[in-house]
């Protein structure tokens, strides 16, 4: 058995999410079919974590123990033959047994893309389109550095429901960038980890507080409150791309 | 009744092309249903031309007649409300009745986007990806400028089938660059109209030029020859985007 540990994009609007559905249409769900095929053995891929229907990744990272004798090279090329285009494995290599995509994860890095005005056809997909509209995007950094560093942070995140496996809400919150360029505005942020839904609770939340909804005192509250609060809104998945997992 | 000019944008790859199907599903077909519950009367639309399924618009002109008293401004906004957002219009105008989208255009400028290599999942749906290789950039601009000027162009274009409207093959070609920035080749061209499918053989043939299957005067021989000939492959229709019509 040899453990590989791949890298991989993703355009998520036609997709079920990364986590395996019952309809085997999530993204687990293609890999782990033509992963089987090539390998000829059942394969369980484990991904550094799930991600929504709709969330894109330019790097998602996922690890599966197989027996292959002709290297990452041939593995690598064997899936990408044939395979959807808007899911695209980049690289595979062999790692060691004690890693693993999930519980090595040392930080995560997220961008969302906002867009004052309509976006265009071509990154309508990739855009949360505000409409006209102005962000005070001072207020909106100087909310962002205030939740910067080690902290609960339920408060942005939400339940995965019944039976989930429950997850510590501290979480190292390392960079909280907001940075507008024209008609467009990315958030970027790097943290040890997140909480379910987290990164769209502090965009949605940012976002309250460009309109001038909340003040940046305020969202240090509700931070502190550790309650997920009907002021805190979560921003729609599509805007949402895992950029890069650090392990 | 007034006439009225429409810009419109799209992003083709989920449409059946701009004609009008009996599935309903073309773009007309959802400008007109839209048109029609606005105005409260049937609206019949002309474009500036047809485009194929999966090719993309920056700039598609129609225009329609129909009585409407609340300015074009007003007319656009209902237009926008809840219409597909990879469909969407960009401007209204009232013009003169001998203005139509069609018959009224002096000139049309496309660009075709090739990709050296494996465009990423964001990008695939709008970059015809080559894999990997390198094409002579050179030769392709040569074969492009022998192009230019006033020809038959039947070498490049294809039949439209039995019962289509014949169109005149011959077309001035006013530009054809080829331009290659990193692992991105763009080539535009305006021309005063385009034979069915004539960009995408005009492609074709370059990129076989590029691989040095064709040589730049092989190409001038092959529009000497009026021929559609099985040396001008057609390029595939994701890669081409309307970007102006001229009036």
């Amino acid at each position: 058995m040899t453990r590989f540990k791949a890298l991989c994009s993703y355009d998520g609007t036609d997709y079920c999410g990364w986590q395996s559905q019952v309809s085997g249409e999530g993204m687990q769900d293609y890999l782990e079919r033509r992963l089987a095929v090539i390998l000829g053995q059942p394969v369980r891929i484990h991904g550094s974590g799930r991600t929504d229907a709709g969330v894109h990744a330019e790097g998602q990272v996922f690890h599966f123990d197989g027996e292959w004798a002709y290297g990452p090279e041939t593995l690598l090329r064997a899936l990408r033959v044939g395979f959807p285009k808007t899911l695209q494995v980049i690289s595979v290599e062999e790692v060691g047994e004690d890693f693993h995509a999930r519980y090595s994860v040392t930080g995560k890095c997220y961008r969302y893309n906002l867009f004052l005005g309509q976006a265009s056809p071509f990154e309508v997909r990739y855009w949360w389109s505000l409409g006209k509209c102005r962000l005070d995007v001072g207020a909106m950094q100087t909310a962002a550095q205030s939740l910067l560093g080690t902290h609960d942070f339920s408060a942005f995140g939400a339940s995965r429901g019944k039976g989930a496996e429950p997850d510590n809400p501290v979480k190292d919150l390392r960079r909280l960038d907001v940075v507008q360029v024209g008609p467009r505005l990315t958030i970027t942020t790097e943290a040890s980890g997140y909480l379910y839904k987290m990164v769209r609770g502090l965009v949605g939340t940012l976002v309250e507080v460009g309109r001038g909804k909340l003040s940046p005192e305020a969202v240090h509250a509700i931070l502190l409150s550790r309650q997920r609060s009907p002021l805190t809104p979560s921003a729609p998945a599509h805007g949402l791309t895992l950029v890069k997992v650090d392990y």
